[in-house]
């Protein structure tokens, strides 16, 4: 098995299988870009090993419908060519037709749910899923099993022994695969550093009725549209205490209907209101159920804080409910956010103040739990930095697994297993790609690399045009500037670089210069110079030399 | 008094208060700029309001030596003008004549340093500063008297009973501004979300010596270089030990030599051994204590994280000690820095493993007993964000204060106070300034705007030569463009947009159209809609005409 992403991180999750030179791919997952991505739209697993080898590959198989494995599905089925099937749970299934919708690629992909349980045989591979827990309904486990034995990935999971939906993770299945004998274990590890047991995530529906009980005035919760759950219980709350339910945000409406539509979601009829109707009702008779947990820039939320939502203006009296967490490296956005409800004078809720968020992924007794039921011969923690990592695999050796049997991988190290060892082979290419607009490149690309540069000093053009007949000057050099900090038009700085400019071209019509690309370099020293003794800063310098 | 930062927000702390016309200013903060100010080098609040007044200003006065505190100190005298005296503890004022040397303002700037208790009149003001104890030596509340009654700032604090220079907070001097009868009490809102009181710093010196116990490798310890008491308690378990110790950073140097020269720090001879020393002793015989607690990307620590430091490799069996907690925003670049360190195969040692800091700002009960100390008339609270300002506002009701003599301010909002009574006067302009390289400017500058488009989607650079006589094209025309992702010179896209220009050009000359500016305008919008069209992004488009 080879990680192309996941290892190292948290996000982008995708590996890929392979036996007998035959592929199945298990999840494919994107990252969101930080703002040193300057301007970039989504981040991507590099999956070039996959180039050239579409038709090995027997199948794709999603273990549920989160971004970070399903995300990166459309640019796959573009680059590298479209499997023979793509397999999911239902709401898995749901969810990816419609990104793929978006991307009209949905017609020509095999989209097929597998029911949890069920053996499909691909090649070389017998697939099953096996249902587990977590914060998106129809999460599965993906048990492959060829002739040198059988690995379990488990995507992301918790042992929640009262779930929403009254189906628990599938304990007597996972402990049949320890009897029958499991060759490696790859497990989520972004909670291996939690002690003790994630709590129910129908433990939070009490406590949201309990929060949403005090509240006098408007109630706005904001949590993970894909929580299909979550939502559930916030719509039910708000029947028990006979307040109308508005969805605000696009995503939150989209997967409310998927789920609602494959019968997931259910809500009375009449519940709910359209977000501009919401000033219709009392402010007591209303919760609105938003996106923006996380601050995104151009999140409900977000506008609803910065006084910029068509809909919904906040107030003093309206409660805000944070019921999530910020997913790390969310933080700023999330404090800016909330400050800004503070400062309209609205009253904040988070999972500080109450038990009204529950964490997805098992914690370290669940780890263990998982290891004690399927009893691997190897292990390869995955889905989480390093330190996550680090702290699973040090789990593993306490339930007993030999720590030459752990190991430690990174994103493009193959593990080889067979039925006499396991060992790491050779790294493959790997790493990143970036989206930008339609297209996808590498992070390395030149132009990420000037967008910093420019974005951190600005940048100078200097237009001079000469004759190509004797590199005399037939016109006034232009100097043209952006992104240079408190520098204006008819700045006395601007005229001194268009004086040297012009001394520099004398200079070099005089030593007989008349090479285009050696003024440019000339004239690139000199401004570069100059700007930095005035500014201390080091914008880029482009010059450009016209010959008439 | 008048705030002109640090309220709804955490940073650039400065107030400016008023008598008379005359003025007393209250700290000079500044904040570290976000990803998102693009190549901005520093925050300042916005002092504009003090533009005119410097003939007005009696006295500076510094509570402490952070630089939310001091920061934007040379930029005043810049901009404003050297007032008679800048007042502040000892060690305050020995950081600020060194961060002044480096500016070359420190001959001309009158610091004085003001003994705590001493009282002096600066016209209509009586001045004193009050000890109180923080995460840096000598820090002072500012008690400002006129001939209508008393203010204290408290700057930053804590009740600390057993900090590490045996001096704790002057609480019966307190005492005894709460029997004088104080009008206006304006404190630290820092931790006014944090139930129960901090930590005393002299808590943190047994628990890292067990820590250190506990290493068989070389240890690398990193925290605040200005927090001068927790150094010294490194060094005293790194003596007790029996390690020598290295200072890695610029500022850690700096720091602990100030500090030292003052006798507020101390360490035995030869305890220190230079950067480039330490791999001439054994691992276990060593302390580094570095910068870089805030995973700032520059930071020694960063950089030996990333292995690119000139005098420390990390390796399996080192392990470091962040004796520090990310300040809020600075979570993401604390964790990559953590994972790094982990990838590396080192140890991590964080806050949430042993009780290795301690804030240095009073949480919920000692904000409680400084306003039962000091009994103020009104309180304003200042130091924090808006959800901090509120909480501290609670807190002030909660010890029995009138809700009405308790005000939540802004930036820029005066409060107006004498014997009769306090009330908010109309808005100043206040805000923001931003330090790019040399200088000083607005933040709603069009260069930053314009770094931000370069940034996200890069720039075209479009020049045409036309004849001055008829509007001909005299030279081909010259697409250039930086920062577009994932395009290349000679790209069949560039050829088509240097088709279009053409054309562009001769439909212009065609409709007799030769004004530079109507040209420009028309092959921006072909130029903007095209490469949308292409690349699905809009970069900024810069035509130049040149008239030959």
């Amino acid at each position: 098995m080879l990680p192309l992403g996941g290892l190292g991180e948290i996000g982008k999750n995708m590996t890929v299988v392979e036996f007998d030179g035959r592929i199945v791919v298990v999840d494919t997952g994107l990252m969101f870009p930080t703002a040193e991505m300057h301007g970039i739209d989504l981040v991507l697993p590099d999956f070039s090993y996959l180039r050239d080898r579409a038709d090995d590959i027997e199948a794709i198989v999603l273990t549920h419908g989160h971004e970070d494995h399903v995300g990166a599905l459309p640019y796959v089925l573009r680059e590298i060519g479209v499997p023979p099937v793509i397999y999911g749970g239902l709401l898995t299934i749901g969810m990816v037709r419609s990104k793929l919708d978006e991307h009209k690629l949905a017609d020509s992909a095999p989209l097929q749910e597998l029911p949890a349980g069920e053996k499909v045989q691909r090649g070389p591979f017998q697939i099953e899923l096996i249902h587990l827990a977590h914060s998106i309904p129809d999460m599965r486990g993906v048990l492959i099993t060829t002739e040198v034995g059988s690995m379990l990935m488990t995507g992301d999971y918790k042992f929640d022994q009262t779930p929403v939906d009254g189906r628990p993770a599938d304990i007597p299945r996972l402990a049949e695969i320890g009897k029958e004998g499991l060759l490696l274990l790859c497990g989520d590890s972004t909670n291996a550093d939690r002690p003790g047991v994630a709590p129910s995530e129908s433990s939070v529906g009490p406590a949201l009725l309990r929060t949403f009980a005090q509240c006098e005035g408007r109630i706005i919760v904001t949590s993970f549209a894909s929580n299909i759950h979550r939502v559930q219980q916030v719509i039910d709350a708000a029947v028990a205490l006979d307040r109308k339910v508005a969805l605000v945000g696009r995503s939150m409406r989209k997967n409310f209907n998927i789920a609602s539509n494959l019968g997931i979601a259910k809500a009375p009829q009449g519940i709910f209101i359209q977000p501009r109707e919401i000033e219709n009702f009392p402010d007591e008779k209303v919760v609105v159920i938003s996106t923006g947990s996380q601050g995104e820039p151009l999140s409900a939320l977000r506008r609803m804080a910065n006084n910029d939502h068509r809909d919904v203006q906040l107030h003093a009296g309206d409660t805000v409910v944070f019921s999530a967490n910020p997913v790390p490296g969310n933080e700023r956005a999330v404090n800016e956010t909330i400050d800004r409800i503070y400062e309209i004078g609205a009253t904040v809720i988070t999972a500080q103040d109450a038990p009204i968020h529950a964490s997805g992924h098992g914690q370290q007794e669940e780890l263990k739990l998982m290891l004690n039921l399927t009893k691997p011969r190897y292990v390869l923690p995955i889905h989480g930095d390093h330190q996550r990592l680090r702290k699973h695999s040090e789990l593993a050796a306490e339930v007993g697994i030999d720590r030459a049997d752990i190991f430690r991988g990174h994103n493009g190290l193959p593990l080889e297993v067979d039925q006499n060892g396991a060992a790491f082979g050779e790294d493959i290419h790997s790493g990143t790609m970036y989206v930008d607009g339609v297209n996808i490149g590498d992070p390395d690309d030149a132009a990420l690399r000037d967008r910093r540069d420019i974005a951190a000093d600005g940048i100078f053009i200097v237009v001079v045009t000469i004759s190509g007949d004797d590199g005399s000057v037939v016109a006034d050099p232009e100097v043209i500037f952006r992104g240079v900090a408190f520098l204006e038009e008819g700045d006395a700085m601007v005229d001194d670089l268009s004086d040297l400019v012009e001394d520099q071209l004398e200079a070099a019509a005089k030593a007989g210069n008349r090479e285009s690309h050696l003024i440019e370099e000339d004239l690139h020293d000199a401004v570069g110079k100059f700007v930095y003794q005035r500014l201390k800063r080091r914008p880029m310098i482009l010059p450009v030399v016209i010959e008439v």
